[in-house]
């Protein structure tokens, strides 16, 4: 019998509704700005919290008790795991999954086992992914959980450890290639340092750059259409990550030539974590032609780790897929839900509680910022205030016509006194809350 | 009299000696490395914190009451505080200065008072680095103190605000040039945004990619061998500020092909409030190529701004030069003391104990990175810890010996097993501990 | 001509209305649970921010150049503000103000002009109150700003600043008196310290319960029946405030014996400086029976100051708010509006965007709170959860029914096996979206 | 064979070996202000971080591989790691050790295997310290890491938990009474909330109250002349914990009438997660009465989560050390190295590389503290700072002979004109760093 039979699929009812497994917001088929909801959204269900984590932290044992997580045949276990995994996607109604190697396969003790255990839940994964429906956002490998990875992967101080990595990333690659995946991941968990007394950034930040290019022309040679993201994160586990943020990635990107090749995958706990709030790295992204995908969750705002909890902030979501929706929207990105319920939210109806809400935060978001779209009066007082930049000084200041010597001349000459003008904060602050509560 | 008369030219008297007024460690002709102290070091104070701040702060009045802060005639006071500055650098005898151009010289109304008086002031500048032997480490331009510029310079809604800042930042730097500074410095105090809702990221990093354009170009044309500097900072007074930190700077400098004609100043504060160690921020711009400067100084780790504080963790600074020293220490540039007293300092000795005790802790940092150096037990580590990569595996994989699927067939023809290997992170700690109190 | 001349009075004109300066959702007169919404939210808004502070920051001067800051004969000058901002109050249309001492009137050059200009001021203040039906929320003392409060008022280490300060509180206590004022306020902004170095913790505690207790005195010899209120904050302008959080205040009170004396005055960027959700601390401060009033804004959570922006978060609004009607409502306390509009906001017209949207916030904020509370959802989900509590075994050991060994023995001879019970975190953050998107 | 037996007795072999497996500067027997090293610092190690830990972390598995931590029957394993622990500690030389219930002897299946593994168990350890000398600081129970406790302990809402944790806290506490602890410690871990939305505030602080009482009653009862110690954190793993910072604690001492019979255990990474200097928290404590032990370690002042590091600024534990001496030193209390080496770390040395680094941090910090205590010029810049307290009217306010209304009309009459006096911060700073590098 099924882990989660006590649970029927997921519907929408509508906000008048008092069941609370069931959608009060998302209504997939429903059309706004000319795509379904789930076009826009193109939501998906992770495995590893979902599906791998026991629910334990750093001062305590799991808590979930789920019955593929107990001791036994690792091969039997994994396809238990996902046959949970799929029926759990399917009774929550999400189009994509996302999964790193070791969440669907057993590591075995060596290479071999790896890669004859993955090629065995590959085979798994497609026949679900067949029967099912479901699709793969992306695929990632895991190259920081095992002990060898202590240090790294790409970084590491040893190339047999970049090694291994590169075969397990060349695996994953070609999974996800397989599965169809829309897209590839890479989290540079332990890419970074514990400490700089024992760190050559310089080696290290070639050995990344080095990595990075290996697997873009992997891509390519492969066929795989999809994109390569890369997943910033500033911190945890290590002191220091070298994909800090949005524009630590876009400058390393640059120095390796591969800012055309590798977009971002923007988790909102690691925005935060950053020093950004979470919009700030969607419009930063964008802003630098970066901006991919999305792992949607939400941090806390008291606590300075990942909680990964499942994102309820509606007044944030509106804010970010406002950017997005200015932005075209995903192409091949979705919103993914790496998240996790609470230690102590360990029954298998909190799984799809997490899910629902979190589902229901992004359709609210997705409808108040087609909204605010509609009649977009945020972008009219943006091209207002900043109109004397397509005017004759602004344009000619930008299209080289002055020196700094010959513009200060001029500014003496006209005997400038630019007066500040209100940025109206306040009022703009109020005109988002009246989309959104109006 | 002057202000500073109960306070006598400041020697070097030795760690034995009780004077509060001298110096127990900074022995500026001492030679360590090949170098005096003094010529490591570089040291300068600056005008503003020290000549221009009263003492106020968001909650409280001025407390300092310096003569030339008075009411009166703008010129007579701006002269006043030529004098008390330069008596002051003199007393400490610190060789170098810095300032903004409207710590120097009053505004006055217009563009015309504005050259005119800086004009008038440069005259008196002159003189007294004649007079003193003092030299300038770098000058720069206050565009953000006038309402004006409050919401930004370069990154301005107005290009008439544009043009203004580049009036100012002109004279500035010709000024700077005349004076025989070593660098020009850009700080964006404002170059960045209060709330997203009324900001266009784009228009605003193309404004200020053209900005700096500007001041390379004109560096060029003017002669002007010094560095161009830009001294990143994440936030405050803004929400967020663009040149956020060393590796934001990096990829702001790429994408405008700027990367070769602009370096950093680095200040300690600013790496804090960015999520970074002082250290890390100081290895990262070595790493990439962009070390310029430093603003030694030190923030309150329990406090979420800029408080300016005097350096005063020998720790701290030893792995600070540590870096430097390794990446071949300062050329134009030095350890300005971009710090202030305490509001509640309001003694005039008060400022000498403050530069006393930051020149000491710099000192003794010197000396202790010295010793670190003459024995690199870190480098020799570090050479160890790495060395798989200079030899056959690692240099192939580095150098584009291997595609992923070739790097991946080799390790499991291997039958790659690596184990991590301890980084020592404690014995290094300890080590560095004993250069220090060994 | 009034300042506000372009601000016709402020109406209600309900969600759909696409006036700026209009209420959407504050309707004062609309009941909710037996009240309106005017005697539920006790709305005030202060003198200081808005009628003070003339927009500067650390880095920039003021921007807003109201006309009664112009420089000018200081008791005109007071007048014109009070015309100015009882002007605003009105057209504004919030029942009650707050202010100190300073605020309202001019120092002068010793306690004798502070006197006479505050005892005029507070008569031009009672005949606008009379004039306009405005009432006093509160009145406070600054002994923060002026430089002799640089080392505390009541913690400074000279017993004069103690005895001058005493001065201010009793003025300030007997004008509130006099003008009818619901309460009374102690904001120690520098009753902390700068470094431990040159502090005394033991004798500054002694001085500040000998200072609290003189304030209660005083209270009841005067016969003022209002709240004396303590406002919590943890560090700014000091590095350390000895009022950290409520916790930390009831701690204080319980040591001087005035726990059933004095109340806190909340505020939301004091609660998150604090390392604490706004929620938290009216939930602590409630639990701790201190519960009083309410500095309503919000901080920046990227940003490490007090930014004392207007609240725009309805969904943090509703839970405080549940809060508060949980624990019966405002007594004497109310919403009072601590917040400026942001420095680039120099409009007259930003004043009212910011105080209209923060209502507004705050009125979404009650209704939903108040459907929270007509179905009880959480209460009866708590009910459940502690239900053992109040069952046997539960009331046994609340009553001290056991001792450590009794009750140890007893779970031995039951052989206790407890489990873990989901605390359905999810499922109850899903729950309060649905009152407030529902 | 020993797993330490590449490692021989650590022994002082003063600054100029280098030896890195010796001390550098901790001389047990050399004395110091009238009483010796060893007896000042009270030197424990820690169970829990180095016998138990596997060097696991949110994101990887453990790295240590330690032969007591390999699969095997529960008992003998315990052995084996016991034997491994008082290797370790005589090895290193500290004089004291502290442990939970759960590192020294498994939990078992239902309450009587607990009781049961844990008595033998501490047979074992009862013959372990007769045999090496070793003593025990402090002992404590694991009631945080069983999913059982997921809720709380003494906070849980199921009362059957509270008793379960009791049971554990009765043997824990009969267990140090029996091995001669110096001090009993109680670690809320998980007592606080993850979420308010389930958490009623005031029954838990009902539940937590009566437990210290019980706690303590059995401590009166046992006749155990230790002191019970409370562990302040604010934080991790739940969003808040009730046992907050030393203030928090003492509130609630106080409402429970507990503040004579519980003294606080303070981790400097406690304190700094908690926005306070380590220095901070001592002398809060010590201000309080509240002051008891500490827990020596140091976190990451850029990692918001409690890194548990080894100290190692001899800086920063020389204010610490120069607090508790100037309060008379530690009575029950001591330094005990609640620390763990980084995970990367997993060389046997490294345990004793961390311990070596921190005991020779600590011994600096005593020898530079003493200094200071010698020629106390701190205290006396404090005395005359504060003087005028000791003087008429500073007494007579203190003593209750003014009343605010007396003592502004003083104030009025002799017509105060107080003046801010410098509080030297930066001098003061700079002799303390003359007694450390002086």
């Amino acid at each position: 019998m099924s882990y989660f039979s006590s649970v029927p699929p997921i519907r929408y009812e509508g906000p008048g509704s008092d069941n609370p497994l069931a959608f009060h917001h998302y209504e997939a088929d429903r059309r706004i700005l000319g795509k379904t909801m789930a076009e826009h959204l193109r939501l998906a269900a992770c495995y590893w919290h979902t599906f791998v984590w026991p629910g334990s932290d750093v001062f305590g044992a799991g808590t979930f008790e789920r019955p593929w997580q107990q001791p036994g045949d690792p091969m039997t276990r994994a396809r238990e795991k996902a046959d949970a995994a799929f029926d759990f996607f399917s009774r929550l109604g999400v189009p994509f999954y996302t999964f790193h190697d070791t969440d669907v396969a057993p590591e075995g003790d060596s290479l071999k086992d790896y890669r004859n255990n993955f090629a065995a839940m590959t085979d798994v994964l497609e026949k679900k992914q067949a029967d099912t429906g479901m699709k793969l956002l992306w695929g990632t490998a895991n190259v920081f959980s095992h002990p060898r990875y202590a240090a790294g992967a790409a970084t590491n101080p040893q190339p047999e450890v970049f090694a291994y990595a590169a075969t397990q990333v060349r695996h994953a690659m070609e999974a996800t290639h397989r599965l169809g995946g829309a897209n590839y991941v890479l989290w540079g968990g332990r890419e970074g340092y514990d400490t700089l007394l024992n760190t050559d950034l310089k080696r290290e930040r070639e050995q990344l750059g080095r990595f990075f290019r290996m697997v873009v022309e992997h891509k390519h040679k492969l066929g795989f259409k999809g994109t390569i993201l890369i997943e910033p994160k500033p911190q945890e586990p290590t002191k220091h990550q070298y994909d800090y943020d949005s524009a630590t990635v876009y400058g390393f990107l640059k120095e390796f030539g591969l800012e055309n090749e590798v977009k971002t995958n923007l988790e909102a706990n690691h925005a935060t974590l950053a020093g950004h709030s979470f919009q700030h790295e969607v419009a930063t992204s964008i802003a630098l032609g970066l901006f991919g995908s999305i792992d949607a969750n939400r941090g806390d705002p008291q606590n300075g780790w990942d909680t990964d909890q499942f994102p309820n902030s509606v007044e944030e979501m509106t804010l970010v897929t406002y950017e997005i929706l200015k932005a075209g929207g995903f192409t091949t990105g979705g919103f993914n839900f790496d998240t996790k319920v609470r230690r102590q939210s360990n029954a298998p109806e909190d799984l799809f509680h997490g899910h629902i809400g979190a589902i229901d935060t992004l359709a609210l978001g997705l409808e108040r910022a087609a909204k605010m779209i509609e009649r977009d009066t945020l972008a009219e007082f943006k091209a207002r205030r900043y109109a004397g930049w397509d005017a004759e000084l602004g344009a000619k200041i930008l299209s080289g016509g002055f020196t700094l010597a010959s513009l200060a001349d001029e500014a003496m000459s006209r005997d400038l006194h630019p007066r500040h003008v209100s940025g109206n904060q306040e009022l703009l602050e109020n005109i988002v809350n009246r989309y959104i509560y109006g």
